[in-house]
């Protein structure tokens, strides 16, 4: 194979596992549609039940092909690869910070799933190690979720929410300077599926001086983003250099974070965005690792002539050639009228995450250069990845132009309309309703290569509790 | 005893376990000027070498009393109370969701510490379990630390920093309306004594258009703040209801929340305080459990005529009477010159717990609102503690009026000057210099009872790395 080589992470090649003409004995991960062939092998976790215990579930990280789950733990366990069961158990909890790990782990379990290989194919517990992905539930794809950090990556969804507020003067000074990022809520981090209840929280008076109100969240939001997940820390004190940023990431994985805007509009001043966002956050099931994503890797954004060049404790030749990812992004949308019609959802956006000012290495290094310790199983969302065209902005607030959230909307700039979102059902939407499913899917592809995608990430907003 | 039960808590009543005239048979704890008096026995967590294993050490929960501390899984391993020496050891970690756990245990300690009490005191093995403090090392105070959420809950000091940004219009109109906060970094919280690193970071450039530079912080401060450790959780999508809400704290803990003020006005802008909080969180080593501060209760903040009442969620009778706390806060600054000459530290502040806007009752209660699921282990700090007067203000930045940060200094306000702090060495401050220690000290006073304190929450800063 003559793969191209450029451009590219520095530590993450394109080599013999991303050869497009690979197989596996596992059919379906051949079918050209599928997100999860040979060549992507995404982790995540799985709770499966406990043979001779009705009543238990254990969970064993797990790597998905095709329409199936290859349970890592009992490749131990069946004496297919070295290493105890209590090891590859636990593989993604303690030594996510070994450097190339997953690396080594892509190899052993690509190669046993090669079509001509018979090791576990034809092994006689195969069908205890590699499962349908219907029989097992997908949890957060890992045992140790530790700090989650939501940033702000994009120019164009920082460009038009700063429009709505600010019209003269839509970015602030220290935007194309510094990766605007804040603290998120970990606790409320969910597996895809789980139903999202619709917060309840103040929102503002209607009038100067008058009191707010409390009750059910009405300006419902998505946002869609990307989140990647740290392999191997910093000491608390050190940091970690731009050029080796990416040797700490384990993968992406697709990222929902909810957003009730009335609330957030209410009390992100002067502290930024708290109760607005720490209800639900939605994560897909799957980790793509790095090296599955070394080609479709992308030069960082190209900056405008004027813009200023990121500081030297951002820039390097690594990042710049090759820092981005070219991912397809879309946001499908489903009602529960469509559903009980047995309707499709509609996309309502597709964006590609390429189009990030900031890369993740930029913002991994920027969240460190404090001396901030990141830690295996910490998570950073990109913020929401918006592009430059209205198809592509990756939430409703941007979609609709802020609907009618205020008494005095925003005005409007050149490219946008407060034009509702048509379903087929003839129901319309500026912001999300109770029963309405958010699904985002995204996928790379390359010509030359297979393509591989990330799953969903898939939430239902449910009615509000009663106050 | 016929003891005050006015103001209290409706969950945490005063009873025997507060009679001053209990002693200890662990004669420090009678000292009048302790901390630790048998009333208090707060809870830490202690690391201690193992035996026959030299370079192990294994982690225990304790309870301080004078200057020694009482391991409890070694009162279940020794056979001195009921259960095993493992679920004692894990009590912390797992049950803390069990309400009234610390008062059974407050109990039987208390009791076990009694002076004319033989049981322990007695035992051939006493000294494995209770052992001096100067022995071991103390941590955090939590097995499993969850999320961290830092509030903003002094009017005064949200008023002088406001005053500081904005001279005609201090407070922002969501103010006394909500209790604001926004989501910390809980990995970087460190036990008392862990030397601070002076972060590194982006500084807003110094005329409009130009670029921010990159290096150690010149602004460099402290927060005085209090903290409450959540023992009882809520599942997500679940509140926590204002009259219920004591019932899901552990205990309170004194915070040091450092802060980068440059790094901050820099990059706080649209979405709250990032790498200038995150860099260290410094905790003390004791939680001061709930039913220990019963008799140190006070009414909520007594509102001004013209202030808005708390929306209902945020109400309740027990709250408003007896929903705040009498705790003294002191800061304590000493140089390295200081201690080089073997000067004591110098008290730059003393104010009151008391004092705060918003209640912790209705801060943890607004922080589930919106079904933001709490956890076991979850830390809220306050944000910082000031009072009305110029001494009893809780950080560098109010106390001399943000000495030279900016390069047009704000305008001062009745009562402020940029007077920085005298030293006995004959240095000044106005932020801190590399060297400096902060000691952050807490206690409750009240006639009728012992005191109680919380013992001390120190760091030293050291110098920032080479860029």
């Amino acid at each position: 194979m003559a793969a191209p080589t450029s451009p590219h992470s520095p530590h993450y090649p394109i080599d013999e596992t991303h050869d497009p003409k690979l197989e596996s004995w596992v059919e379906s991960a051949n079918d050209p549609g599928t997100d999860f062939p040979i060549q992507n092998l995404p982790l995540c976790m799985i709770a499966a039940p406990v043979e001779d215990e009705p009543d238990a579930m254990s969970v064993h990280p797990a790597v998905r092909i095709g329409d199936m789950v290859l349970v890592l733990d009992m490749l131990a366990h069946f004496e297919i690869v070295d290493g105890s069961a209590d090891e590859w158990q636990w593989l993604f909890v303690e030594d996510l910070a070994e450097q190339g790990l997953t690396g080594r782990v892509r190899k052993i379990v690509q190669d046993l799933l090669k079509k001509d290989n018979a090791t576990l194919r034809d092994h006689p517990d195969c069908d205890q190690i590699v499962v349908p992905v219907d029989e097992v539930s997908l949890g957060v794809p890992l045992m140790d979720l530790g700090d989650y950090t939501d940033f702000y990556a994009s120019l164009y969804h920082a460009t038009s929410v700063g429009s709505m507020f600010r019209p003269d003067n839509p970015l602030l000074p220290n935007y194309k300077h510094i990766p605007i990022g804040y603290h998120g809520r970990a606790s409320s981090i969910v597996a895809s599926g789980t139903d999202v209840r619709r917060p309840v929280g103040q929102q503002a008076p209607t009038e100067d001086g008058g009191a707010p109100s409390f009750g059910p969240c009405k300006l419902l939001d998505y946002e869609l983003e990307m989140g990647v997940v740290v392999g191997r820390g910093n000491e608390l004190g050190d940091t970690i250099p731009i050029g080796e940023a990416e040797t700490h990431m384990l993968g992406l994985c697709l990222v929902n974070d909810w957003s009730a805007r009335d609330l957030q509009k209410w009390e992100y001043q002067p502290l930024g965005p708290f109760l607005a966002k720490s209800f639900a956050t939605t994560v897909s099931p799957y980790i793509v690792t790095m090296e599955a994503l070394a080609p479709f890797r992308t030069p960082a954004f190209k900056r405008d002539a004027g813009d200023p060049s990121p500081l030297p404790y951002l820039t390097s030749e690594g990042n710049t050639s090759g820092g981005g990812f070219d991912i397809t992004l879309e946001v499908y949308l489903s009602s529960e009228q469509m559903r009980s019609k047995k309707m499709e959802p509609v996309r309502i956006s597709r964006g590609n995450f390429k189009d990030m000012y900031w890369t993740l290495a930029q913002m991994l290094t920027h969240h460190s250069s404090n001396g901030c310790n990141m830690q295996p199983g910490d998570l950073l969302a990109s913020g929401t990845v918006s592009g430059k065209t209205k198809d592509s902005r990756g939430c409703l607030l941007e979609l609709t132009w802020n609907g009618d959230a205020f008494a005095s909307p925003p005005k409007l700039v050149p490219g946008t309309d407060r034009t509702p979102i048509d379903l087929p059902t003839g129901e319309q939407r500026k912001f999300l309703a109770d029963g309405d499913e958010v699904i985002i899917k995204g996928y790379c592809e390359r010509e030359g290569f297979r393509r591989i995608g990330f799953g969903e990430c898939r939430g239902i907003i449910t009615p509000a509790r009663t106050i």
